[in-house]
C-alpha cells in the first residue's frame, strides 16, 4: 500500500481589499481543478499602485493537494 | 554594569480570520509564560484549506524579550 | 529612443492596525516626494508588542517606480 | 530545430521509513502521468511526529522532465 | 466579480547560444499548451560544458500566466 | 475560545549510522520534557569526520509541539 | 582624514533586446543623476512576455557609487 | 547508549563598544541559565544609531549546548 | 495624525581597522544629508587584501531614519 | 603561535543506495589527496532518475579540513 | 567499484562584452588545469563600471568536474 | 589576448581575540600558496564557546584571486 504524495502548484491571488481575500481568492480558483487542497505558504506579497493606494494585492502562494490514485 | 540581552523565541500563532489576529494570539499566549515580550518578527505565513477556504491561518513568528537580571 | 528604467526605495511603513495599513501609509508617505509609483513588494514583516499586544505593525517594503526623462 | 525544454514540478513525498524511500514514492506516483522524469532535487525535508517518534518522513522535491514535442 | 489569479510553473529553457536564447526556447514550448503567458522570472542559470565550451545554457524560469475563467 | 499556539525549539540530533536515526535521537530526547510533539523540520546536515569516514551525524532540526493551555 | 562611503541604488533597467541591454540601460539613466558609478550587481532578471515573446527584459540591479565629500 | 543531543536558543547581545563584546555579553547571560554552552553562530548583527553614532551594537546569535541526560 | 514612515538606504562603510569602524564611517558620513538615523543593519562584511593583509574593510549596511513630515 | 586555519572544498558524491553511501563516497575520495577532514555539511540532495526509480544520489556538500602549517 | 564523486570550484570569469562570454572565459581558464569539466552554474552577475558604461562583465560561477581514480 | 579569470577558496580562520584577526589568520595562512590575494567575503561568523566565554572565533570566508596566465 502506497504512502500518500503532494503536489504544490505556485499561484498569484490578487485583491483590491487585503492579503487574505488575495489568498482565499487564489485557492477558490484553483479549487475549480483541483480537489483536496489542504494546505497553503504564502511566498511573496507585492502589489501594484495606482493613484498613490494600493491598486491591488498580488500574493504568490504555493497550494498542497493530495494526488489521488 | 552589564548591557541588555534579548531572546527570540519561534512560535505558530492560528487564527480562523486573519494574519494579524494569528499573531496577537501567539503573543497573547507567550505573555504567559515570557515576561517583557517587546518586538515580533513574522518569519513565513501558510496555513490549512478545509473545504476550499483558509481553515486556519499560520503565521510562524519570533518574538523577543529581555532576559531579566 | 531609450527604454523606461525604474528606481526602488526600501521603506518602513507602520501602523496599529494592520499589515495592509502599514503599507499604505508608506506609499502615501512616499508620493509626497517620488511620482508614478507603481509597485511594491513586501520584504519583511514585524513589530512592536506593548502590553502583550501588537503596539505597531512594521513593514518592510521596496516601492518602484518609473525614473523620469 | 529547437533545443530541450524541460518542466519541473513540485511533489511531497511521504514515508514511514526513510528520506530515501519518501523521494521513490513521489517519484514513483508522479511517473504515472508525466513521463521522461529525469531529476529531482530535494527542498525541504520534514515530517510528522507520533507518540515520539517520526510518523512520516515529508520530503519536499521538485522533479524535472523533458517535455516531448 | 472575482479577482484575476495567475499561475506560475517552472521550466528550464536550453540553449546553444546564450541565456536570453534559452528563455525564449522555454517561453515558446509553453506557449503551446498555456495561453496569456505575461511575464517570466529567471531562478537559476546553469548549463553543460563540452570540449572546455559552453555545451547548453540551462535557465531555469518560472513563467507566470493568468487563469481562465 | 482561542486558537492554537505552537512553539518551535532547535535541536541537533546525533547519530552514527543515519541522518533519519540522528533526527529520531533529537525527538526522543525532546519528548522528555516537551509534550505533544507534533512535526519536525531539518534545518540542515552536517556531521564530523573520522578516519576518513563519518564519524556522527549532526542533523539540526525545528521539532514543534503545540503549548497546553 | 575619512575613509570613503560608498552608496548603493537599486534600479530596474529594462531592454527589448537583452539583459546586458537592461544593464547598460539602467545605468545611463542613474548617471545623469549620480557621479562616480563604480559597480553593479544584478539582483534579479525577469521580464514580460507579448505574444510568446519576450518582451521587456527587466533586470533588477543595485549599482554603487562614492559619496563626494 | 544514546548519542548526544544539542539544544540551539537564539538571543541578541548588545555592547556599546563592539560585535564581539556583544557575543561575550550574550553567552555570558545565557550561562546563568543553561549549562555546558559549546558553540555559537551569528545569525545577524545591527544596533542603534543616537547622535550619528553606533549606539549599541546589536548581534543576534545562536548559542548551542548539550542536553544532560 | 499619520504613523510614522522610515527609509532605509544602502551604504558602504571602509575602513582600514574594523569592522565596527566601518560602519560607524559610513554613518557618520549619511548623517551630513540624512537625519534621524535611528538604526542600522549589516548586510555583508568583505574587504580588499593588499600584501597578504586586509587593504580595506568594506561593510554593506542598510541605514535607518524616520521621514519628516 | 598562528591559529588554525581550514579549508572547505566543495563536492558532489553520488550513490544508487542513499544520501549517507553518497557523503561516505565523497568523503573517502577527497581523503586520497586531502588530509585531517574533520567535518563536512550537506548542501544539497539530488539525483537522477532512471525507469521511474533514483539512479544516482547526488549529495553536494562541503568538507573541512586543516591546513598543515 | 565506487561511484563518482565531483568537485566544484568557484571562479570568476569576466569579459568587456558579455554574461556569455565571461562564463566561456572562465572555463577556458579553468580546463587549463582542471579535466573534464561537465557543468557550470552561475552564482551572481557583477560588473564594473567605467565611464557610465559597464566596463566588465563579472560572473562569479562554479564549475564541476569528475575526480579521476 | 584573454579578460582576467579570479578563484574563490573558502577557507576557516580563527583566533582566540576578534572577528578581524581571525580573518587576519586565514588571508595569512592562504597566501603562503596562493599568489595575488584581492579580495575576502565573510560567509559566516561563528564560534566556540570555553567556561562561559568565547574559545575561538571563526570565521568562514571566501578569498579571491587572480589565476595566473
Amino acid at each position: 500500500m502506497a504512502d500518500f504524495v503532494y503536489k504544490q502548484i505556485e499561484l498569484t491571488g490578487t485583491s483590491k481589499t487585503s492579503v487574505e481575500d488575495a489568498v482565499q481568492s487564489a485557492i477558490a480558483k484553483a479549487s475549480k481543478t483541483v480537489h483536496h487542497i489542504q494546505w497553503f505558504q504564502v511566498m511573496e506579497i507585492r502589489g501594484s499602485v495606482e493613484a498613490n493606494k494600493v491598486g491591488y494585492w498580488q500574493v504568490i502562494l504555493k497550494v498542497g493537494f493530495k494526488l489521488e490514485d
